[in-house]
């Protein structure tokens, strides 16, 4: 086999089929033009994947269909792969709905391959994906359920699709999605396929978004499976974003082509839609190749990539083109403007800082700097005056009870004050702001915060996107280091913002010129958050490991935790309290937070139930015995 | 088979298995007393159903797993059905994850039966419900899964567990929560079961929250399947609120006895845990039983009833005595403070009047009247001088283009006025007030102005609970009616809350003694939103209505639209602003809105990606021809 295929690395919009299949069937010209033999496109590429109930709607799916047509019937001489949904309008899916499949489609000279060795004209996933943002199994009928229905082995079902071309025939072997993930399933696509003869090649289509370190993990598990098969694969990724509602995932490409030595032989780059043509050799090397550069995915730069595309598609999707930020003088804020600067440049960002009596000189100055080194625009609106009017007006106005008459008064407390300030700012000033500037003001809460509650619902935790919400506050700071190291090559973020204590500054006790700030200790903080939401045991586990003395180890802190809590009580009333917010009104205050931009696989914003801490036995066991032990 | 059986419909607390033993193990005690031979617990009554991730804690399932045991120790000569997660700690789940069935158990001195003609001592679920708030294949192994597992037929599967007591041995036929909706699916369970022979007694359990209407269609599905199979059904139900973070649902018991007839001969109220113990004859019927009041559950009383009995579950669950509501003088927040007065008395309802220059003194004396009428606190806390300090800071403070120092200043127009109106009121006062009164604030929004987001973000759109989020503006109008007429037996709510044309007051155009008002016409707009949300084919199917001359008949609205819209232009305009509405702001909004109350089938709440508004091909072609046809 000596074949020239096209990687379709598009940018897949959720939702709307006529404009995907327009992007394809430019992409498929273009392919013609390059003299290509093959093109491939990602799952799911007409319709998009995160779409919600819009998968039971049968005008869209109708849709979908026809839009399918249309790719098929473009494919000439060139085949085309592409992922679609699949409907069979004769059966029923297992809750008596339309059944749908994720399927790939292999069209050729206008026709659907593959109908010839399978009870359909397409290729079907075997394995759903239900964990986080995927719902496979509440939309898709699987393959392994129709091997159930027609009596079959599901390794029966897994044929190549033979693509007789003028001067070859292919053996393709497709695996939709999730199907060559052979390490996180106990069924292995790639090996039934291969089990029912020899194959020239395997085609994985996908829509994976981005999470840190992914694709170092995928690239391993790709290059062992190519190896073991001593088979290519091409794996095709779409780009752009897709979100759940209250979770945007920002889809990477970095489609690749493995040899069957499972080395990377072609790369393409991530977070940009682009054809990649490629001349094949029969062992899945490219022609005059060379080893392609594989960027790391793993570090902060792969982060910053991440965010500023996931920032410009998300805009662009809810038609926003400014922001209002504001600018604490803290490090969160500094960073979001960076971002956000960077991506719609600065006559778009409006920059406020808002200080009551609260704020020290040195925070209202970095701010300025920051402004002043950014170029944008820039304005200050203080919020004493509004916040002494609202204390005044609640303390002060008389509360009637209407059964006798009587009078009283409540009290507003500094704890109280604090979250009217906080309201202040985003409620009265950024949303009022944000309208006259013509776009939307912008969430800086970091998933440390917003994990743990530790912010105000309609202030803080109000915006149109949490651009840091899946950075933990350590993160932040790397990424401010990143962006002055190796985006600006100079101190645009002013040094002093990395080594102030971090501070909300709301009451005298939050001073940042006296060193006092948020209650929160980082990293130790960030470590212990980060265990509670990316392992599903807290805080069980926790306690366990502190009783076994490898605490730090676990959570990979690297001080000790001693010097932060003189014994075993004070250190488990910590935890306790922080678990407790976490599940307690943390959660409810997540239910009403603006979505979350993902860069990690554990990002916030799936569906919570408001239940509550709960501590199960074998914690208050180990509680009992951490207690005794001191 | 003769038989004193106990139907356990308890209150469900979500993730606290501690809590729900306890329950259990007390009604075991009551059964027992009461010389009950068998008790009978709702569906995954030990764990609860919407848990969310909490499904993959470990340290959870194995505590649902020794409460489990405590409730199986404690069973004796009393035999005990009820639902818990079974978890198969060898084998792993479709995911990679531990396996996990939602099952039913019948416990018989101190030992689980059934093991004997069944792969696991209990019985699992066969139809796994993905529809809205349920996600069984996420979380669930099925029925159907394990036999192709197996290599059986799911029938060969579907066994009846003997229970042998002293004086005779009963074949009961298990079917955990779905399985009796023998509508909804192709497998009937029943039949299934049947197959294998003879059974005495059909037994359901399940955790099915509360939709209007739901149980008429409840007892006909339920009834005609007693009927067919000549055999008595026992129906378990749990009351309690679960919610899954942005809905919350109320679970209404009604937990009911069908004779081998179909006819009801045993009914337990609505939203009351409460042990009944009903001597069964061989037929199903009770002894000495006449036949029971069946309540309506299609009426308003059903939605009072569920709503009240909803806030004083959440409440409690979350923690919230007090709540402080404004109180514009409308009907829906006047039906807010009926309904949370009615639940936590009046002493803890602090009622507030916000005007500004535009509200009327009528509305201003109707919020009074009816502060008056409810004996609640009252306070009236004014907005216009705030609402003018920040309009005029906004508009006269000076935004600097850092880059070349140039100033410039944001106009302020009268629609963003409006809404800094509308944030002031919530975000400024009611947030600050609710601290200060110790409790929450309520949201008032309506399901119609939520499905189209004809709500402020920050504004009223905040708040701890939506409690009227899951009713038209109708149905708030005979909710209202209702009140006045069934509940205080007196006008309460006053009269010209109900012939007011309903307005925000926020400008001059929407002044209520002119008749001016909101620019939403009900109920047409309540029938057209109503059809969008409850089906999932808008907006072709109402334009292919509109063609056919039936619209008002598939909207359900009685008089004629033609009365609203002079031509078909107008009509697809009002139309197609809507439907942006409902899917683009609307939705962005609902991502950032308080959890609802559900009382149907089609709450909003459900994880909705922001896609923005689509259009369908067959939409563009109806809509050509509508226009050339005028």
């Amino acid at each position: 086999m000596g074949l020239r295929v096209a990687l379709g690395q598009m940018e897949v919009v959720p939702g709307r089929p006529d404009i995907n299949t327009a992007t394809m069937l430019k992409m498929i010209d273009a392919a013609r033009q390059q003299q290509a033999e093959l093109v491939i496109f990602p799952e799911l590429a007409v319709p998009g994947y995160l779409l919600g109930n819009a998968w039971e709607q049968i005008a869209f799916l109708k849709d979908c269909e026809r839009y399918g047509r249309q790719i098929v019937g473009a494919s000439g001489e060139l085949a085309v792969i592409f992922g679609n949904v699949y409907v069979d309008w004769e059966q029923k899916g297992h809750d008596g709905r339309v059944r749908k499949y994720n399927a790939l489609f292999v069209a050729y000279r206008g026709k659907l391959l593959g109908g010839d060795n399978f009870p359909y004209p397409c290729r079907i996933k075997t394995l759903q994906h239900d964990c986080r943002e995927f719902d496979d199994s509440r939309h898709f009928y699987s393959l392994q359920q129709l091997a159930l229905e027609q009596g079959q082995r599901v390794e029966a079902l897994q044929q190549p699709v033979l693509l007789k071309m003028a001067e070859q025939t292919i053996r393709l072997a497709c695996l939709p999605g999730e199907d060559s993930w052979s390490d996180a399933y106990d069924f292995k696509a790639a090996t039934a396929i291969k089990e029912n003869g020899p194959v020239d090649l395997f085609v994985n289509i996908a829509s994976s978004p981005f999470a840190l370190g992914k694709n170092r993990k995928h690239n391993r598990v790709f290059a062992r499976q190519a190896r073991e098969q001593g088979t290519p694969i091409i794996y095709v990724n779409n780009v752009g974003v897709q979100n759940n509602g209250k979770t945007v995932y920002i889809f990477d490409g970095c489609s690749t082509v493995y040899n069957a030595r499972g080395e990377i032989s072609a790369y393409c780059q991530p977070f940009a839609e682009k054809l990649t043509v490629v001349e094949l050799e029969p062992d899945g090397n490219v022609k005059d190749g060379g080893a392609p550069v594989v960027p790391e995915d793993g570090d902060i730069a792969a982060i910053y990539q991440a965010l500023t595309y996931g920032i410009d598609r998300f805009m662009q999707a809810i038609g926003m083109k400014k922001v209002v930020i504001g600018l604490s003088g803290g490090i969160d804020s500094a960073v979001a403007a960076c971002l956000y600067t960077n991506v719609l440049g600065p006559e778009n960002v409006l920059l406020v800082n808002m200080p009551s009596k609260f704020n020290s000189q040195t925070t209202k100055n970095l701010a300025a700097r920051l402004a002043a080194n950014l170029g944008c625009l820039y304005t200050v609106m203080p919020i004493q005056e509004a916040v002494d009017y609202t204390v005044e007006q609640i303390g002060q106005t008389p509360i009637i009870d209407m059964k006798d008459g009587r009078e009283m008064y409540l009290p507003v407390t500094p704890f109280m004050t604090e979250n009217i300030q906080a309201r202040d700012r985003s409620a009265r000033i950024l949303a009022a702001l944000a309208a006259a500037f013509g776009g939307g003001f912008t969430c800086n809460a970091n998933k440390s915060e917003i994990t743990v509650g530790y912010t105000t619902l309609y202030a803080d935790l109000g915006g149109a996107l949490a651009v840091l919400g899946d950075l933990w506050k350590e993160d932040v700071y790397r990424l401010g280091d990143y962006l002055n190291r190796e985006v600006y090559r100079k101190e645009i973020i002013p040094a002093a913002c990395f080594t102030l204590k971090p501070s909300a500054e709301l009451n005298t006790s939050q001073s940042v010129d006296k060193g006092w700030g948020d209650p929160l200790d980082y990293p130790y903080h960030d470590r212990l958050f980060a265990a509670w939401v990316e392992r599903p045991e807290p805080p069980e586990e926790t306690l366990a490991a502190y009783l076994d003395g490898c605490l730090e180890e676990t959570l990979g802190y690297t001080d000790r935790v001693s010097k932060l809590f003189p014994n075993a009580r004070a250190w488990l009333d910590d935890l306790e309290y922080w678990w407790r917010q976490y599940r307690g009104l943390g959660t409810a205050k997540r239910a009403q937070a603006p979505p979350v931009l993902a860069v990690t696989g554990y990002a916030l914003g799936e569906p919570e139930p408001q239940l509550g801490a709960w501590f199960s036995q074998r914690y208050e066991r180990l509680k009992t015995q951490a207690l005794a032990e001191g």
